[in-house]
C-alpha cells in the first residue's frame, strides 16, 4: 500500500486496524474534502465519518455490478442521511460507475451536474432513491426490502435474493418516520434489511446531548431488531458484524457505529462545525497530512484507484451467473416481463370488461366503493399489484379478492398492514416501486395526507408510480368533525409540481381514475375517493377515458352556454342538478366534470378553451376555494368552504356550508343576469 | 352502592377488585354507549375500554375543580386517541362541568353542539386541545408538560406546580410523532408528564398482531421513561400505578394498562368491530346486563351522579389554597399578567426601537437574519417567549441572547432544542401555548413544513398563536437542492384557513411581521424567511406597521398606473429594479410588496382595490404559480416556479429559472403593449 503513515497517531492506530480498507477509505475522505471545497458548500463531516463502513461493506459485501447498476438482482444500498452525498458519489466513482465521472465530482452541487446537494433519483446511476429529507430513506429502503421478499416468494430465491443496506446518522432515528419505519421492518422481520447507524454523537445544533439521549440499540431492540455495535473506524470489527447481519435472516439488523464525524480532521472531527460546512484549504492540507494522504486534489493513486475498480467489477461473475439462471428458469420469463414494468397482456381487456359491466347495469356508490370495485376488477389482471392501507382498510376499502393475502413476518402476501403509520407507509411504497416489479397502492384518510406530505412529494420529484388511495375525501365524511374533514387539501396537493390529483365523480370516472393511475408509473397518482354515494352520472357507454382528459363537459342543457358549471368528484352530482333547474328556467349550461387540473393543463389549448367556455363560469368543490381562480374570475364564483368543517351529519353541513344546487343557482343566476 | 351484579361473571370478577370504581365507571360506559346509539355513529370500544382508569385518575388524581376549569394551576388532562371523545364528555358531564349539560351529550356529534366527534379545544371546557390526529396529542401534552416546568422554575412551586396526564392508545404509538414526543419528554426528563396507555391489542384493521408487535415498555425505557403495566380494569391497581408514577419526579411515566376493548359488551369486547361503530340497541341491552347497568338511557342514578359531583369539586379547597398563595405571593401579580396573555407594557417601546434603528442605519441581511436582529430586540422585552429550533438553530437564527438558555433536564430554559423532530416540536409548540404563560415560537426550513403540516393545521384550527419561523424559504437556499427547496410551500401553506403565512421582504417588514406574530395569540403565524441578503427597501421612517395590512405600495414610479408588480419576500427587490427599469423606459409601475395573502384579505374592499389597481398586474414569488390567478388574470402573469428546483448556486438558478428583473420587464411590454 502507497499510504503515508498518518500523522496523529489517534488516526495512525485506527489506520492500523485495518491498513488496507483505511487507505482505500481515504480516497472517499480525499474525494469528499475535494469537492466540497470546490463547491464551497457541503457535508464534509459525515462522509469522513462513515467512509471506513462504507469501504468495508462495498468491498466485501454489497452485492453489485458498477458496468451494470441496473442488475435487478443487486443489493439496494440507501444514503438515508443524503446530505452525505459525496460518500455516495466517491463510491460510485471509485467502483468505476460510467456516468458518475471525476468531472461530475468536481462540479459537485453545480447546475446540470448530476452530483446534486443531496442524491437525486434519476440523476445518477446507483443512487437508489431520493434522500436527503431525513428519516425516509430508511423507511423506502423498507419498502425495497418489502418487495424483494414479495418477488423472492413469487419467483423463487434462485433469481430474487439481495439485501437492502441503508446507511443513517441520528437525523433519521429522531424523525418520527424512522420509527415507522423501525417497527414495521421489525414486525415483518424483514431479515434482509441492514441499517449502518452512524453514531457520531453530533447534530447540527451541537453535541446529540442537546437534545438525543435515548438508547438506539435498545430502541431497535424493542422493536424486534438483530442489534450490533462496533468501531466505525474498525475494518475489521464493520466486516464482522456485517457478515453476523447477513447470517440473521429472521429479522432486520442494525449495526451501530461508534464514529467521529469528520475524521482526520485535527481542529474539526467530532465537532458539529463540520458537519455542514466546507474544511477550507487550510483545514483540509492539515487533514490529508493527519490521514497520511499526500496527493493532491481529485488525485487517487493508481494502485487504489485499481483496486477500488477490482471491488467495482467483483459482482460481474455473480451478475452472469444470476442472468444465466434467469435465462434457464421456468419463471424467467415471468419476471423479466414483471420487471419491465409493461402491464400484462390481459389488462386492457379487464378494463373493458369493467367500463362495460358499469353501462350495463349503472351503480350509484360511494367513489370509495367504486374504488373497491375498480380494484377487484383490475388487480387479477396485474398481479405486481400490491396493496395496504395505514390501518383504516374497511374506510379505504383497499383490499380485494386478489390482494388478499396479509403480507406477514412469515409469508409475503399482497396485502400490507402499514399500521397508523401514514408517513412510513407512504415512503415504503415509494421503496415498493422504486424496487420495480411490484406496483404499490395504499391507502389513508385524504386528510391525512398531511402526515404523508413529503414523501408523496418526493414520489413527484423522483418520478414515481406511486398510488395513494385517499378516502374521506370532504366534510362528507360527517361526524368525525374537523379534524377528519379536509379542507385545503386538494389545493395543497394539486400545488406539488408532478402529482396527478384525481378526484372522480363516479363508479365510471374512479375506474378510468385507476386506469390512469395503473398506467403511469414514472408519475404518482392521489384518488380522492368520497365516504358518501353518489350516483353514477356516467351512463353512455363508450370506451374512451374522458378523465384522462382532466375536464369534459359531462352534461349538456340547451344550445350553447350561459353559464358553465365546473365541479370535482361528489359535487358533480350537485352541479348536475342545479344544471336542471336552471335548464328548466331557459339557460343554456354545461357542467364540466374535471376530475384533474393537472390532466386538463396537458390538454391542447383549443380542447381546454372548448371545455370551459367563454361563458361565466362557476366552480363547485366541497373545499377550500383557494387555487380555483385559475378557472373562475373570483373565488366569489366558488361554491366551496371558506374554512373548516364541523361534526355533524352529512347533509346537515352540506346544508350550512352553503354547498347546494340552491347556492349554485343563485351564482348562477347573479353571474348571467338571468 | 346501587350496583346490580354484573351477569357476565368475567366482568362481575374485575368489578369485585374495586367496585365502588367500577360503578363510577360503569356512568362512563353508559353515557357513551348511549350517546354513539343515539348518534349513530361514534367509537364507544375506548371509552369502555378507558373507563376504569379514567374513573380512578378523576377520582383520586387529576388536580382539577370543574366549577372552575380555567384554574391555571390545574392538571391538564389529554385523550390523545380523541375518537375515544365519548370518555372526555362523559367525565366532564358527570364531574359538573357546567357547559357540558346532559343536552350536549344527547346531541353528541350533532350541528351547534360541543360534544364533536373528536375534542375540539375551544368548544367546551375541560377540552385543552384538539385531538384526533393521531399522535399529536401526545406531543402537545409535551409542550404543556414543557410549560408547567418553565413557568415552576420562574414563579416557583408553589405557584405553579402541576401535571400533564395523558391518555392514548396504539395509534398514537405506531405514529412516529409520538416516538417523538417520547423521545424529547424523556431526554428532557418531564417528571410530570403521566401517560396512561390503553393497551387493548385492537387496532382498527383487527389485531394488532397486523402491524404491530414491538415491546413498547421497553421502548419507553430505551427513551428513559418510567415504566409500569398493569390490569387497566383493576381500580386499586390503577390507583397504585398513579400514586407510584406521581412519586417518580425525574423521569416521565407510562403506564401500559391492559385493557379489553369495549369491555362490557358481550358479543364485541375484544373486537375490532367494536372500535369505531355503534353497539345498537339489542347489543346496548345486552351490555347494560352483563354490567349490571339496569337504567335508562341517558340516566345516571342520583347517588353516582352525587358522587361524580363530589369528585367534580373534589379540587376546590386547593383551587382557592392556590388563590391564596397568589395573592400573598410577591410573584403573584407577575404570574397574573403572564397568564393575562397580555403583552408587558415595554414591547411597544421595544418594537419602536427596533424600528427607529432599522430606519437609521438600513440594513442589508437576509431576512432570516433579520429576524434574528428583530428577535434581539423583542425578546427582552417578551419574557414569555420561549424559541428552539428543529436542530436548525445556526440556519433558523432562532437563538438569541435573551433565549439563550438551554432547556434541559436539569434546567427549564428559554430555548428548547426539539432536535430533528419538525412535527413533534410543532405540536410541543402548540402545547407550550396552549398551556397559557408562555409564547412558543421555533425553527425549521421551509420544506420541513411538510412534516409538521398537520400541527400547523390543528394550530389553525384551534385558534393558537404557535409562531412559526421556516427559513430557506426558495430555491434561493442554493446548493442543498430540490429536496430542501420549497416550490408548493407558500401555496400549500396560504390554503390552510387561519394561518397567517407571512414573507417578508427586508429588515423592516421582518420586524413587522414578528410584531403580528407575537401580538396575534388566536392566531398562528409562519414567517417564511430566506437565506440570501436582501437590501432594506423600507427606508423612509415611519411608526405605522405596513406588513398588517397584508399589501401595500413600496415603490411608485410616474403617475398613475400602466402596470402593477406584486411581489413577496425576497422577489421584491428584483420587482424593484425591474420597475426601476421600465420606468426608466417611461412606464408608470407600481410595485406591490405583499408580505401576507391574508393579511391583505383581511382589509377593506377600497383598499384592496387602491393597492391592487386596475392596470395588468405581473406576480413576482420564487416558489409554485398556484394561487396567484387571484391577483392576476393567468398563471402566465406570475414570474415564478413551474416545477422543482436544482442544485446549484443561487444566482445560476435565479438565472435558469428565469426570475430575473428582465423576465418581468418582458412580461410588463407584453401586457402593457409598450
Amino acid at each position: 500500500m502507497p499510504l503515508d503513515t498518518p500523522k496523529d497517531p489517534a488516526i495512525a492506530a485506527k489506520a492500523d486496524l485495518d491498513p488496507q480498507n483505511f487507505a482505500l477509505a481515504n480516497c472517499i475522505r480525499a474525494l469528499t474534502i475535494d469537492a466540497v471545497n470546490a463547491a464551497n458548500s457541503g457535508h464534509p463531516g459525515a462522509p469522513m465519518g462513515m467512509a471506513d463502513a462504507a469501504t468495508v461493506l462495498f468491498r466485501n459485501h454489497l452485492k453489485f455490478d458498477a458496468a451494470n447498476p441496473d442488475w435487478p438482482d443487486r443489493d439496494r444500498f440507501v444514503l438515508s442521511n443524503g446530505h452525505a452525498s459525496m460518500l455516495l458519489y466517491s463510491l460510485l466513482h471509485l467502483t468505476g460507475y460510467q456516468d458518475m465521472t471525476l468531472d461530475q465530482i468536481r462540479n459537485f452541487r453545480q447546475w446540470g451536474a448530476i452530483t446534486a446537494g443531496h442524491p437525486e433519483y434519476g440523476h445518477a446511476k446507483g443512487v437508489e432513491t431520493t434522500t436527503g429529507p431525513l428519516g425516509q430513506g430508511l423507511a423506502t429502503a423498507v419498502g425495497m426490502a418489502l418487495a424483494e421478499r414479495a418477488l423472492a416468494g413469487e419467483f423463487g430465491g434462485d433469481l430474487v435474493d439481495h439485501r437492502t443496506w441503508v446507511m443513517l446518522g441520528d437525523g433519521c432515528l429522531q424523525e418520527g418516520i424512522g420509527q415507522e419505519a423501525i417497527s414495521l421492518a421489525g414486525h415483518l422481520g424483514l431479515g434482509k434489511l441492514i441499517v449502518l447507524y452512524d453514531d457520531n454523537s453530533i447534530t447540527i445544533d451541537g453535541p446529540t446531548s442537546v437534545s438525543f439521549s435515548e438508547d438506539i440499540p435498545a430502541r431497535f431492540k424493542a422493536c424486534g431488531w438483530h442489534v450490533q455495535s462496533c468501531d466505525g473506524h474498525d475494518g475489521r470489527a464493520l466486516d464482522a458484524a456485517m457478515e453476523a447481519a447477513k447470517a440473521e435472516t429472521g429479522k432486520p439488523s442494525l449495526i451501530a457505529m461508534k464514529t467521529i464525524i469528520g475524521f482526520g480532521s485535527p481542529n474539526r472531527a467530532g465537532s458539529y462545525s463540520v458537519h455542514g460546512s466546507p474544511l477550507g484549504k487550510d483545514e483540509g492540507a492539515l487533514t490529508r497530512e493527519a490521514l497520511g494522504w499526500s496527493h493532491e486534489a481529485f488525485v487517487i493513486p493508481d494502485d487504489l484507484a485499481a483496486e477500488w475498480r477490482e471491488i467495482g467489477a467483483r459482482g460481474a461473475a455473480d451478475r452472469e451467473a444470476w442472468e444465466a439462471r434467469l435465462a434457464a428458469s421456468p419463471k424467467g420469463a415471468a419476471l423479466t416481463q414483471r420487471l419491465s414494468g409493461d402491464l400484462p397482456e390481459g389488462y386492457d381487456a379487464a378494463v373493458s370488461a369493467a367500463r362495460d359491466a358499469l353501462f350495463a347495469a349503472p351503480k350509484k356508490a360511494a367513489t370509495r366503493k367504486a374504488s373497491q370495485m375498480a380494484l377487484e376488477a383490475l388487480t387479477p389482471a396485474v398481479p405486481a399489484m400490491i396493496g395496504g392501507s395505514a390501518d383504516l382498510t374497511g374506510s379505504n376499502l383497499t383490499r380485494v379478492k386478489a390482494v388478499d393475502t396479509q403480507y406477514t413476518r412469515e409469508t409475503p402476501g399482497r396485502y400490507i398492514g402499514y399500521g397508523v403509520r401514514e408517513f412510513g407507509m407512504a415512503a415504503a411504497m415509494n421503496g415498493l416501486n422504486l424496487h420495480g416489479g411490484v406496483i404499490a397502492y395504499g391507502g389513508t384518510f385524504l386528510v391525512f395526507s398531511d402526515y404523508a406530505r413529503n414523501a408523496i412529494r418526493l414520489s413527484a420529484l423522483m418520478g414515481v408510480g406511486t398510488i395513494y388511495v385517499m378516502t374521506h375525501d370532504s366534510i362528507g365524511l360527517g361526524e368525525d368533525g374537523p379534524t377528519h374533514q379536509p379542507v385545503e387539501h386538494l389545493a395543497s396537493l394539486r400545488a406539488i409540481p408532478g402529482l396527478t390529483v384525481l378526484r372522480p365523480a363516479d363508479t365510471v370516472e374512479t375506474l378510468e381514475a385507476w386506469d390512469i393511475a395503473i398506467r403511469n408509473r414514472t408519475v404518482p397518482s392521489l384518488l380522492a375517493l368520497s365516504r358518501q354515494d353518489v350516483p353514477q352520472l356516467r351512463t353512455e357507454a363508450g370506451s374512451e377515458n374522458l378523465t384522462a382528459k382532466g375536464a369534459y363537459v359531462i352534461r349538456q342543457f340547451g344550445e350553447g352556454r350561459d353559464v358553465t358549471l365546473i365541479a370535482t368528484g361528489t359535487e358533480v352530482a350537485i352541479a348536475v342538478e342545479a344544471a336542471e333547474a336552471l335548464a328548466a328556467e331557459g339557460m343554456a349550461v354545461a357542467v364540466v366534470s374535471m376530475p384533474s387540473w393537472e390532466l386538463f393543463e396537458a390538454q391542447d389549448a383549443d380542447y381546454r378553451a372548448l371545455t370551459l367556455g367563454t361563458a361565466p363560469r362557476i366552480a363547485v368543490e366541497a373545499a377550500g376555494k383557494f387555487g380555483w381562480t385559475r378557472y373562475v374570475a373570483t373565488e366569489d364564483d366558488v361554491i366551496g368552504m371558506t374554512g373548516f368543517g364541523a361534526s355533524a351529519p352529512i347533509d346537515r353541513l352540506y346544508q350550512e356550508f352553503g354547498i347546494t344546487p340552491e347556492a349554485i343557482i343563485a351564482r348562477a343566476r347573479l353571474v348571467t343576469g338571468h
